[in-house]
């Protein structure tokens, strides 16, 4: 049995007798003692072999090579003053083994290194093939601790201070597509039919409130079939919650004391409570964006009003055609960036036009205070026009303004990119700083100009703001997202409880009483039967995992990720199954490999 | 804000002017005083509304009916001594009420009554139609809770006591059909291609394992698509474990402090340990099942060797054709159970029948201590043979004693399950009884008569018995099963972490190196890697919560389980889809219903 996990022992442990079971991390030969760092999840420690002083091992050891599985009984020493280690926290001491077991060998190449002293970046498609091993290294060894945390830190908060109660929702459910497009399974029993994996546990949530349950929680599996572009996984997990007779005050304030709790735990930081805010309309405004990054400034200004009727086309249609006329404003960028990455080409305009922008309009304010820019804007604002400009923007010498002009939406979109990427350059975004925002008030509804109708923002199941029910196509709705260092990590709302209320958002995103009666008839008959007010949040828990470790990618802080074309390496899934299988299932695959 | 919930008012809170939310249980109207019980998930209050001392509240809680929503204020009062009511904890307490606010009021007819005070029982289809109201009623509102309170206890002994860590493991996995049938997922991204839903996360906690995550635990979601016969939900809950560099014992003495831990928590129940175990031979040969209910006697009696010379056909061509000749002896039975329930047509012939049996042979032990049998019996055995079958038994005047003749597997399964029908209909089962004993040493395989070829009776990955290594074939299995008063509960084993066995194990299943490859070569190639010797368990938890719920259905501690058909009747589940969405995957229904 085992008495010790490797990284526990300290110097107190001296003189023990102690039983280690791990993996060989590296083995070393110092003039005929072996030195072996031994590795379990806790950590590492040393493990000393010596012909002299422990003759019983000495030859194991010297069998032994990378990543093999061995018990060790031996005794904890003190390491002499020459052999300190004060990188590891159990750097003081080393074990002198009595006896060595070999349980396992490794028999083939390992495909990368495991070793904790290995630093070299292995190539992702490696780790995930061979996922097992890359679960060996110290990154994800303690990643997926750090995600264990923050789980427990999340339950016991809700748990023991705040009375949720955890209750399972069904994976395999109805299709409401809504939003993303749904996994589907075929059902065997009611040929012809299929489950739906969820989207979210929207509706069985809101009805666990009908229910009376009051105060709910999972931390919840969700499932969206989308492109995976960006960071995406066809699988994710939300900590999930909801719950009755709650203002939208009372669940922020909830959620915040939860977030702090969290952090405290987890990271040992106190968070200032309250979080600041932002509503909708203020964060597109001063950062074209619903979750900025706000741990540096290069805040945007609109002049549309400046310019609307300036002699520069470009900006005057713009703002007459129902448009904008943002500018980013950078301090220290007329040296930083030269007109090669502004002008098409560069790597800025680049950028720009990705955002969908079609060129990008500068002003340059020399170090003498002297503005240059292109011929166009410089005879087409007045001088009024130009200092206002100025004075807005704050520019001083050695300014750059970056113009964005159009819709709003694209204006909104280039503008934040470019924000993001100069903040990068120019080293403006402090990695320890913690910003954690709410962005409330967003609208109720977007336009969808493919498909010429407005969809629900959120999800159609948001509450309007009480005040703007006469007109729902413009309202606001009571909904609040949580931004953590420009990711949203979090989204919720009070929902609708009222059967008229929701028949009215079905109304205005298109959606008829038949469909509605199909999608979510048991739903709306559910309101009929005294339904609390209620609302709730849902987390990203992979993101929010992800920003805690300081990764780059939720599938540095998930045990068997997909890769973005939605495979496990590891497992090969997908993959073909037994036609016998498909035929029970009364399904056929309709696609022909092309020749 | 609420300022109680309903159920935590005591008399120690009187005076106080408290803020309540919840349902009207029921109203009644004693001569123009209104009463209401409010319900919330933690209980009842009781609401007083007086037209002389609270006319605020009085003419809103005239007009409310049942299952309304309301918001009480009011100030908590003593109860008069002839309306104390000690059969709910808040009995002595009732609450004026200030002020009566209707949050949303039932607009249609309940289709079933929803009132604590309601005891007749509901249609089980209308309960699962209107899940959110089922999920109102005391039964439901305690069995979450009680599922709820169970998983917690498991979390918090395996984190804070065992150092456990949990990880999530995919829901969309691959496709390796061993036992059950598999849900299926058509990929969009990868045409032509399935993943399916894990039946258990087997594979992955075995990956965890060597991995060095040491000590693996998930509240785990599995799915197996089988006909619904009996207790079972498409998909179910697992308390899912696996852990390293433990022995069998190991495994055990830690897994019976988990189980007090439940029982100690959720019960105030302290077990002793160790629990008692049984062989699986010795099981199969004392109650004819590997799960028997350990609460009652009735313990069967091998007679093979006596009557294996007999004249009595039936017993002797049993024994000589590999057979067995096992009794149930039921004391009191003479008396209890006539002929004519044991001859063709009788209820206990009947369920021998359904179990395989051919007939069902007897002898009667009159109060006179005679022997009564059938004539071919009677003339047929010895009069040694029929003292020694007495003494075996134990008979008595008034024994029964029914035979079961023929393959060992129908014997047991017949006098299995009369054993259990004898048991419940002599009263012999005392529900207060916990017996919870382990099952050890299940053979590796059985015969798979169908298929013509053995199969693992847990799974293939479960390490033969080091005694038994010569002939797998009649190997042991280092395996146990947690029976808790004769269900299964939990079921785990020692693994394979050699790559030689587990091919050995395949072969002897009939698995080709081929196939062998194509589903588990990740788990071949992983034991080459150096994987530590490893084992675990699973609980089902829907049963186990079941159990300690003293349900006969595991629906009944799910929020929203699946009829037998598996349907969700609320979301009317699975459905037809929309043909773009099919088209998208690549997939078609081949069902063709019938005109």
């Amino acid at each position: 049995m085992r008495t010790y996990y490797c990284g526990e022992l300290r110097t107190k442990h001296i003189g023990e007798i102690v039983t280690l079971y791990g993996w060989v991390d590296r083995r070393r030969d110092h003039g005929g003692v072996i030195f072996l760092d031994l590795r379990d999840r806790s950590g590492i420690v040393q493990i000393v072999s010596d012909p002299q002083r422990t003759p019983d091992s000495y030859e194991q050891a010297n069998t032994l090579r990378n990543e093999y599985v061995i018990k060790v009984i031996g005794r904890v020493s003190q390491r002499p003053e020459e052999s300190l280690n004060s990188r590891i926290p159990t750097g003081e001491i080393e074990i002198y083994a009595d006896n060595i077991e070999l349980l396992n060998a490794v028999r083939k190449q390992l495909p990368f290194q495991v070793s904790s002293s290995e630093t070299d970046p292995v190539r992702e498609d490696l780790r995930l093939k061979y996922r097992y091993l890359d679960l060996r290294r110290a990154q994800m060894t303690r990643n997926l601790q750090l995600r264990y945390q923050v789980v427990k830190a999340m339950r016991r908060y809700l748990e023991d201070i705040e009375g949720f109660v955890e209750v399972e929702t069904p994976i395999l459910t109805r299709s409401t597509p809504e939003g993303a497009r749904d996994y589907l399974v075929p059902s065997r029993v009611n040929p012809g039919e299929w489950f739906a994996l969820p989207q979210s546990p929207q509706l069985f949530k809101q009805l666990l409130m009908v229910s009376g349950f009051d105060r709910y929680y999972q931390i919840a599996r969700c499932f969206r079939d989308e492109d995976l572009r960006a960071d995406r996984q066809p699988e994710f997990t939300q900590l999930d919650m909801e719950m009755s007779f709650m203002s939208q005050e009372e669940i922020i304030e909830l959620n915040e004391n939860l977030v702090c709790h969290v952090f405290k735990t987890i990271k040992g930081i106190e968070l200032q409570r309250p979080f600041p805010r932002l509503t909708y309309a203020e964060a597109m405004e001063r950062y074209g964006s619903d979750k900025p990054d706000t741990r540096y400034g290069l805040e945007l200004v609109n002049v549309s009003d400046v310019i609307k009727d300036c002699g520069f086309k470009v900006f005057r249609d713009a703002v007459t055609s129902g448009g904008i006329v943002k500018i980013l404003p950078i301090p220290n960028g007329n040296e930083a960036i030269s007109n090669v990455r502004i002008k098409p080409g560069g790597d800025l305009f680049k950028e720009a036009s990705e955002a969908g922008a079609k060129g990008l309009a500068y002003i340059r304010v020399r170090d003498n205070g002297e503005i240059d820019t292109i011929g166009a804007i410089k005879d087409n604002l007045t001088e009024e026009q130009k200092q206002e400009i100025l004075r807005r923007t704050g520019a001083k010498p050695g300014h750059l303004l970056l113009f964005g002009a159009g819709d709003a939406a694209t204006v909104n979109k280039t503008l934040d990119r470019l924000r993001q990427v100069i903040a990068r350059e120019f080293g403006l975004i402090d990695p320890d700083k913690i910003n954690l925002l709410w962005i409330t008030e967003f609208p109720m509804f977007e336009w969808n100009a493919e498909e010429k109708r407005l969809e629900a923002l959120h999800h159609p199941f948001t509450a309007p703001h009480p005040d703007d029910l006469d007109d729902l196509k413009t309202a606001r709705a009571q909904a609040y997202d949580l931004v953590f260092n420009g990711f949203e990590v979090g989204g919720g709302s009070l929902r609708i409880y009222q059967r008229e209320i929701q028949q009215q958002v079905f109304d205005a995103i298109g959606l008829s009483s038949e469909e509605a009666q199909n999608k979510f008839g048991f739903l709306l008959e559910a309101f009929e039967y005294g339904t609390p007010p209620h609302g709730g949040i849902a987390y990203g828990l992979d993101r929010l995992v992800m920003l805690l470790a300081a990764e780059e990618s939720i599938r540095d802080v998930m045990a068997f990720p997909k890769t973005q074309q939605a495979r496990c390496l590891m497992t090969d899934a997908p993959s073909g199954v037994d036609a016998k299988q498909l035929k029970e299932l009364h399904v056929t695959s309709t696609y022909k490999p092309k020749a």
